[in-house]
């Protein structure tokens, strides 16, 4: 189905050029659309850090937390190499300087694989920042100049950035993730604020480098997670030496005469006050979407809490622009859901199809020193939707095979499967907090969109010895009370 | 349903201690069977290699192998440490007497467990070598002396041992898996004779060590896999600097006058003979059940090429004589499998169950240094079984994030779905080369025992940056003739 081709410049026009924004203008380019996609990163407020194309995934998200997150795996294997017999020293330091320029090396290449790919697949790229006129016109600021561009159809991808608590000292003395993996000196001694996934990943990261991160949590530890699990994950951070101040929320940040930040909290519950002294402070307290300069009321797009709501073709209220990625209200802000929104959108709008994307049963995964990753339902979700009475809970801890020589703590090595009580028991979530999390998550989400049972769980053979297996040997229900540690290894 | 109470001293005799009889044992006494389990290693002919309770996998198999991979693969995460910044120095060599010692502190701690475990769940261990009198007589060979008991079922849980080459000097001066974990030297510069996953196992994790481990293949690689993958996997090896003599037999092997071990081959090709000097030889050509000592004309059942043939519920030829696990003709030898197997057989005979082992669609990895897992149809099946006009073969190249930093190759990192060609394209078969295969595989090991097919493969959301979720991205298809190399990354 061509579009109708008006007098607009562009058949579509994408704002942003992450992960969202780029898959749908290359989709819309392949199934025959003009497009253009905008892309432009705004410093921030006092590091004045900004980057390439590819949006918060490439830039400052996925990639570069994944690296540094591997970088303190490695830290950990060289302390599990001497264990094994290797004759390494294992009183190793880390390069902060070295580890951020070849992080920051990683990115260039696919900010650079990214302009390639947008050039072979014929999409305009346009490094300015767009501001609706009206519904099919745009103000794109570039550094030349203001550009007046139109298009018969929208997409916003402009995603989101990390939000800074208004209290005094926050944004002077304050860093986000999008400054720490371009940092140009040792974190050293950081208070991580906020305890959702980026805080956590950001902590868990900082330990294994040898630095001292503290975690101040308002309320939650991974709002949105299973809390069960989400327990876990902070009990085994604390296990590492990470600290938690809990029911904590910051009041200021000073710079003192030597350097430090003095950061001055807050008990919410006995209201007691109490300060320490900190290298860095790292804002995790949550992420904001990019709508201030898109000037939405010229358009007539609404918007929710800073996001943009959308019906189920990704549709805001105003009929020819759309919204897909993290700016959207409500859905999972995680990129393999923007680039598949962004790919079936396109195909929507210039391909025919009719496929909608489908936000449930979202497989993630979180990269804290022990991972943790789940696909459907939380517990508690499960007991919300269906009931206590109809919900089955099988658990067990584990002990990985490889965690024995090094004498690793298997404390927390532990998995869960929510699923119906009765007839098929079917499978609504699946939980794992231990090894390589994702790779163990990814298959089993694909299992439960092909209808997985708790019969086919437990007759699906394992491979031995992984840790994954254990979703095999989950027998143990929740409701029996019988004690979820394994006994036998091998038989 | 209870068993038929003879005047027998038990109702059930399992022979063999390892994963399959094992798991029989115990689940038989919880469906209220009086049990024994007999158990006996004989040592290994030259070096007199014995162990404990546990059988192949705990001692000799999976559980040691995959321990000094472990190592192996901490040896290159060492090296990798260093591109990601840490101070660490990696020029470093292996401490083969402490690694074995740690393998074995471990297998020794699983045998005490395991036994604990029979003991707390009442199954009468005997260590002792069985041999049938008639179809309801054993004679138990123990230290003290022999002791003839009897029992209404037998299950038959023996397993297998590695074969020697009938060759001069192949069992005097050559090891095979069953000695090489608790070897008290170093291994050195070994010949590693056959390419099935034991071979490259071993080959995969001495190279890892810092040895130099030559692999001689008579015939192909990792037999009975898909042999793309199988090829794949080869070359991986290669690339790391493990020799292959291809189309190659050893003729004889003779101890030099400094110890080392002079190893002539022929090529089957050519006829052309060549010689070389090894520190070790390693037979890794296959294993042999272990029937000889059961003395099974006694009891009337039938044998096939060293193998047990039993039917769909594991029965042999005689009425009330079972055997599962290794030793059981044309099925996969696996731990799972065997425990399953034997569970499900002990479910069958004393807990009134009806369920069968499913012998199909069983995942299985091989821990090489890149890491190759599969479940279900090798694309030569699917082609064999369905005709190459209707299977699809999707597949694709991708590079881990993590493997940038430390330049890995990524040369080999390769996957591949075996579907329909038409139709919902069910999946006949997944097949992954690259890191912990075995954590990957799994899930989709369930997903194929739930009825995956392409499309809801295609539209399972990926968890973000995971090597796992290269399965979610399989769009290209041999047939194409496209290029399964990626693009882009993130978008």
């Amino acid at each position: 189905m061509a579009p109708v081709q008006g007098s607009y410049d562009y058949d579509l026009i994408v704002i942003g050029g992450g992960s969202a924004g780029l898959a749908c203008a290359k989709e819309a380019v392949l199934n025959g659309a003009r497009v253009a996609c905008l892309d432009y990163v705004k410093p921030t407020p006092t590091l004045g850090t900004k980057w390439g194309v590819g949006g918060t995934c490439v830039n400052v998200g996925c990639i570069p937390k994944k690296l540094m997150h591997q970088a303190s795996l490695l830290g950990e294997a060289v302390h599990e190499a001497a264990a094994y017999g290797w004759n390494v020293d294992d009183k190793i330091k880390p390069d902060w300087n070295k580890l951020v320029q070849s992080v920051q090396n990683h990115i260039k290449s696919v900010n650079w694989v990214t302009r390639v790919d947008l050039r072979d697949k014929k999409v305009e790229y346009i490094n300015g920042l767009g501001s609706f006129v009206d519904s099919h016109t745009l103000v794109a600021k570039l550094k030349s100049g203001d550009r007046t561009i139109t298009a018969q159809t929208f997409v916003i991808a402009v995603g989101g950035r990390p939000r800074y608590p208004d209290i005094p000292g926050a944004v002077e003395h304050g860093i986000t993730s999008d400054d720490l993996f371009s940092l140009d000196r040792e974190p050293g001694k950081t208070l991580v604020v906020g305890a959702g996934y980026i805080g956590l990943e950001c902590a868990g990261f900082l330990k294994g480098l040898g630095y001292e991160p503290t975690v101040m949590v308002r309320s939650i530890v991974l709002r949105g997670f299973d809390q069960q699990m989400a327990e876990l994950v902070a009990s085994s951070m604390e296990e590492r030496g990470i600290p938690f101040l809990r029911k904590s929320v910051p009041l200021s940040v000073e710079k003192q005469d030597d350097g430090k930040l003095l950061v001055k909290y807050k008990n919410t519950e006995t209201g007691e006050e109490a300060e320490d002294v900190f290298d860095t402070v790292l804002w995790a307290i949550g992420r904001k979407g990019l709508v201030d300069d898109l000037n939405l009321p010229n358009a007539g797009v609404t918007v929710q809490k800073d996001k943009i709501p959308v019906d189920s073709q990704e549709a805001t209220n105003v009929a020819n622009i759309y919204a897909v990625g993290d700016i959207i209200y409500g859905k999972p802000e995680l990129t393999p859901v923007a680039v598949l929104a962004g790919r079936l959108l396109a195909r929507r709008l210039y391909g025919g199809s009719t496929q909608r994307m489908d936000y449930n049963d979202v497989a993630t995964t979180v990269f804290t020193p022990l991972e943790y990753a789940c696909v459907g339902l939380s517990e508690e979700d499960a007991v919300k939707q269906y009931g206590a009475d109809e919900v089955e809970v099988f658990h067990g801890y584990y002990k990985p095979t490889e965690f024995f020589i090094p004498q690793k703590s298997v404390r927390y090595c532990y998995l869960k499967a929510v699923a119906e009580r009765h007839g098929d028991q079917r499978v609504y979530g699946l939980h794992y907090l231990g090894p390589v999390a994702g790779e163990v998550i990814q298959g089993f989400a694909a299992a439960l969109k092909s209808g997985l049972t708790i019969n086919t769980l437990i007759n699906t053979v394992g491979i031995h010895p992984t840790t994954a297996e254990e979703f095999t040997r989950l027998t143990i229900t929740k409701r029996s009370g019988l004690d979820p540690t394994p006994a036998s290894c091998c038989s």
